[in-house]
């Protein structure tokens, strides 16, 4: 049996991709420090609805399915820590067996502060930001090269470290021309938020370690993902990811749904002509399911752009009105004053073919499928905080 | 009098800058935390003289010229002592005037851990190089933001952020076509070492500041730097920068003509082809005096190319050993297997001009300036240990 390691196994995509790997008999492991629950704490986000503790959802998947999840609840920015992992010199908080599982061929890498308002909110946030994402990732190569440069490692990375430049963007990778000489590069990258340069920076650490120690590196980068429910959240209620809907935490078509549940009208940047690629929470686990299965070769960086297809920001917006109006919802749309910098009308034509190629089949976001969002959603519509939803954090 | 605030004012090239402005009527405040000097320490790396702490340093420069430095000794990667440069919410360890000098019109960034073995030195090195170098950083830029975005920033960067790649290197920016369209990006990137990667991701901060917050940023690309003395140190002895000669902290130039006094044999990595830029210190404190006479405007990154000439690793080797064997030194090269992972045969085209369109004069290495140096060094030549001049720091 495989085994996977999943750093960041508390979040919206590490207990989904938890489950998945577990349900198709794989050995998983799971690790947080439950940044993104305290942070929402913290910030007072609200939250669609409490979620168990991972330990507590680990108890839970077992009783249900018979398979383990082994859980540990520790601080991967510590460099001890994470070598830990590869040493067998750590406990779990939660697992059947008790014995080490051993060194993982699979390491998936989702231990990050995902969020470009939190890392705009104030200066330490910012500096949190960098501190833990980028540790985190140095952590984890250093501990690979020293104990285990065979394994895998499939780290998230975000398609908005391209930012939106007036060239195609391929995946990853740019051949250039200039003066008469030729060479390939990582492709140009520009993002427009320090949360997504922590992820450039990600990308160039990677970069070093492939060149330098032959290690075999995914990165994979991936647009705003929206949805619910996968197959295994529907084992049980109580496995369900968590849910947020609020600017700092929600992702746009979520935050939508949420907002059009409760009369608060959908909040458009500006113009509202901002591209980007989506895709549905149940791809994110095809495309990591695929990436494991067909792994980097040594010394390969291999980057795939993970979106199934693009729309605008009043896309969107006009996507989840229809929707909401055929359920009687009587959705509005704001086009309010942009708190970040910007373009809103821009050229945007991204590749994202190499997960296809490796077997993803896209789930798209029609009307059925925003459907199914609104009936979830509106579940828990008497736990919706309006007052939470937007909190104004600006760019600049 | 405008204010010249320098972040890592103790270092090799910090020291020489300060006392370089002072010199020139300029209000000058030096910040550092030791860091160089405690590695020093740590890894026993030897240096060709005792210096004085900084404090020391301060007070003999104002006895001998009469002008002051102020001197701050902390930790710059605490977001709340950056953030107190810019209140004056701190106490002077050294000081004529202990009023607070107030925001500077510029800040001087040398505040980074700055060698590359060092930095691949092992996970814990690698961890502090890192976390270090970007928190400096990027305190720097949101102290800057919420307290003073008028104050130019000067920022010390390094050509080996460009590696060697196959194409000229520019000076900062690349225009790419890219299937009939056109856009201009920051030039590829791709370091050879951990310590060379930070310097990518601190442009890559600076880079999302000027577009965020159109701060000022002047971002230095250095080759590596020779030379012992500046017109300031020749005031007293005990005014002289910081000189290394091991393989951990000391740059080429310095090593060699060291190993040649003791008759070390210069140690050539593998066939000896890399090539580099080089500069004088001399250089380095014209460039940041250039820089901060004609700052960059706002929303500006300018990014200039600091080096004089290009040499190959045998080339300096064949000049350190020409210029010694005259003295009698009797020079030996040794080609040891190379201990990083780099092109030992490479194109290699950088262009170098900015510097120089804005005023700085180039110092070259020729035979008399190498001669210089032999004599400087050695009056030093019972200082030498031989025993710490190589280390053998492995890149894999």
């Amino acid at each position: 049996m495989s085994h996977v390691l999943i750093l960041g196994g508390d979040g919206y995509l590490g207990w989904p991709t938890a489950m998945h790997f577990s349900a198709r008999g794989y050995e998983v492991t799971v690790v947080d420090n439950y940044f993104r629950r305290n942070a929402c704490t913290e910030l007072d986000t609200g939250m669609l609805y409490q979620i168990p503790t991972l330990i507590e959802r680990a108890q839970i998947w077992h009783e249900k399915t018979g398979n383990e999840i082994k859980v540990i609840i520790d601080d991967l920015a510590q460099p001890e820590f994470m070598r830990s992992l590869f040493t067998g010199n750590f406990k779990y908080q939660f697992a059947v067996n008790k014995k080490y599982t051993g060194i993982p061929e699979t390491v998936i890498h989702y231990a990050e502060q995902p969020s470009a308002p939190y890392s705009l909110y104030n200066y330490k946030y910012a500096d949190i930001t960098l501190i833990n994402n980028l540790r985190v990732t140095n952590n984890l190569i250093w501990a690979i090269r020293d104990y285990s440069p065979e394994t895998h490692i499939i780290k998230l990375g975000t398609m908005g470290v391209y930012g939106t430049p007036n060239i195609d963007i391929e995946e990853g990778w740019l051949e250039v021309e200039h003066k008469g000489r030729k060479d390939k590069f990582l492709f140009p990258r520009q993002a427009g938020s320090l949360y997504h340069t922590t992820k450039i920076m990600d990308t160039d650490l990677e970069w070093f370690a492939v060149r330098m120690w032959d290690l075999k590196v995914t990165d994979l980068m991936q647009g705003p993902v929206y949805g619910v429910e996968t197959d295994e959240s529907n084992i049980d209620n109580r496995l369900k990811t968590i849910f947020n809907y609020d600017e700092i935490f929600g992702t746009i078509v979520n935050r939508f749904v949420v907002q059009s549940i409760v009369g608060y009208p959908l909040t458009v940047y500006g113009q509202g002509g901002q591209t980007r690629g989506y895709l549905n929470i149940k791809d994110t686990l095809q495309c990591i399911a695929a990436s494991e299965k067909t792994p980097a070769d040594k010394g390969e960086l291999r980057i795939m752009n993970q979106i199934m297809e693009t729309f605008t920001a009043n896309e969107l917006a006009e996507l989840t009105k229809k929707v909401g109006d055929k359920l009687g919802y009587e959705v509005k749309i704001d086009h309010i004053e942009n708190p970040r910098k910007e373009a809103e009308e821009h050229y945007y034509n991204p590749t994202y073919q190499g997960l296809q190629d490796i077997g993803v089949k896209p789930h798209y976001l029609t009307e059925a499928v925003m459907k199914r969002m609104f009936e979830i959603v509106g579940k828990y519509k008497n736990n919706i905080r309006k007052d939470v939803i937007f909190k104004g954090v600006k760019w600049q």
